[in-house]
């Protein structure tokens, strides 16, 4: 089902979150490639309607297929939530992942009492990809939602710690977990949120399960390729951005958990 | 100089932030009708880069000429401060007014030991529009700058009072504010920030002069209308945004400081 075997995973987001969901893929898979794009120039995705957000995704795929990808991934849980059939469609059958329904199964497989909650963008919470995925494997769930979108702007400023992000997470989240009987797992539902674990771990206390779709997304990936038989290309890794590479460079780097040099950044017009 | 003294004030903004300069016009210029474009599809503009944000402004005012507007008022900062000679050399006779120069010179007006501080966003900050208009008005001026670009999520959000945003603005400013001769006046460069007033004012203690552009820009509006005789129209008020007419009326009321309708909103698309 691979359309190139030799070419490289793309991956792309509203902007640097989805690094984490890079990160995550390159310790699964050192041996491949990969080609990430972050739509800088027009994030955040989360707040935007899912019209926008599909038009945006439809642009930013077809700026990737000048790679010859040998998969997409959408590592933007707002686009997964609401343009993965509209990619899958068009693209098929190039494989189209997104980051909705691993996050959903990890969930499910992690929850003991059947009681998850979800934090997302407010655009994922307001299309309910992630209350529908989780009931497609299991309807007997209880799933409670919250859009956390000062999260974002936390991650993407860097105050990943201490009092600012601990009281936002306890404001969003105190009255879902204080409760006779709390969700018993979290789903990270957005890629920038992870940086705040800490926060949000202080805020829901220790026994609650924390779900980050980046890792399952990556081992989902992984299955995929080493399924088809992976390429033995060299594991080269390029960015490209819709806006100030600089800033890619700079914030992107804390989300990738390494160094990215400015030199290794393109800047990318989507709207041409 | 006028294109149309019958036309409407054209008001445009990353975002909804801006209504709090229409609101103020609107209070100013009763008779006077506007029409103000939101581009919430790709909102922010804070972080976007000079050359994304100039085509984005460019873009917008095309937008808003088939309304034959009389004027043409930029009340975004980051727009203001990067895009301004741009829009004013394209669309000559007709005039272009920014916020940061209305800004600058009501700051220089307050402040009375000549120490003013500047909180905008990281785009107005490295751009340094404010350090120069205040510097053409008195180059004898200390002026100090803070990128706060938490504070328009925190707008955005409704999280107007309370311990977070109170937080939030001692980590941005009290190392501005608590030294032997701090500022004696905050420019508040960003049209989200005068939602925040009460948190900035707790940081920055009782004595220091707070200025809101919005105000001042709808002062010299005012003054130029009247100079060319007013038009004789209802005052008509029209919404554009670029993304989500529901949010617009939402999010926007608060600081439109009235109820917006959402069938005032129309959706346009500036990339078409």
């Amino acid at each position: 089902m691979m359309s190139d075997t030799a070419g490289p995973i793309a991956i792309f987001d509203s902007g640097v979150g989805g690094l984490t969901v890079a990160a995550a893929i390159a310790r699964a898979l050192p041996q491949e490639g990969f080609v990430y794009l972050g739509d800088t120039a027009r994030l955040p995705y989360g707040t935007k309607s899912p019209e926008t957000v599909t038009r945006y995704a439809v642009q930013a795929t077809r700026a990737l297929m000048r790679f010859q990808p040998k998969m997409i991934v959408v590592a933007c849980n707002t686009a997964s939530a609401v343009a993965l059939p509209v990619l899958a469609a068009a693209y098929a059958p190039l494989p189209v992942v997104g980051v909705v329904e691993p996050g959903a199964r990890a969930a499910v497989a992690a929850s003991r009492q059947g009681r998850i909650a979800v934090i997302a963008t407010e655009g994922t919470v307001r299309g309910g990809a992630y209350v529908r995925a989780i009931h497609a494997l299991n309807a007997q769930v209880h799933v409670v939602q919250r859009a956390c979108p000062l999260f974002v702007a936390l991650a993407e400023e860097g105050w990943t710690h201490g009092a600012v992000p601990e009281l936002a997470a306890r404001k969003y989240l105190s009255d879902i977990f204080e409760v006779e009987t709390p969700p018993d797992t979290l789903v990270l539902g957005c890629t920038h949120f992870p940086v705040l674990v800490d926060a949000i771990r202080k805020a829901v206390g220790p026994a609650v399960a924390l779900v980050d779709s980046a890792e399952t997304v990556a081992r989902e990936i992984a299955s995929i390729v080493r399924a088809s038989g992976s390429g033995a290309g060299p594991a080269v890794h390029r960015f490209l951005s819709t806006d100030a590479p600089e800033r890619f460079a700079r914030v992107g780097s804390q989300f990738f958990g390494a160094a990215i040099d400015v030199a290794q950044v393109e800047l990318v017009d989507l709207s041409a």
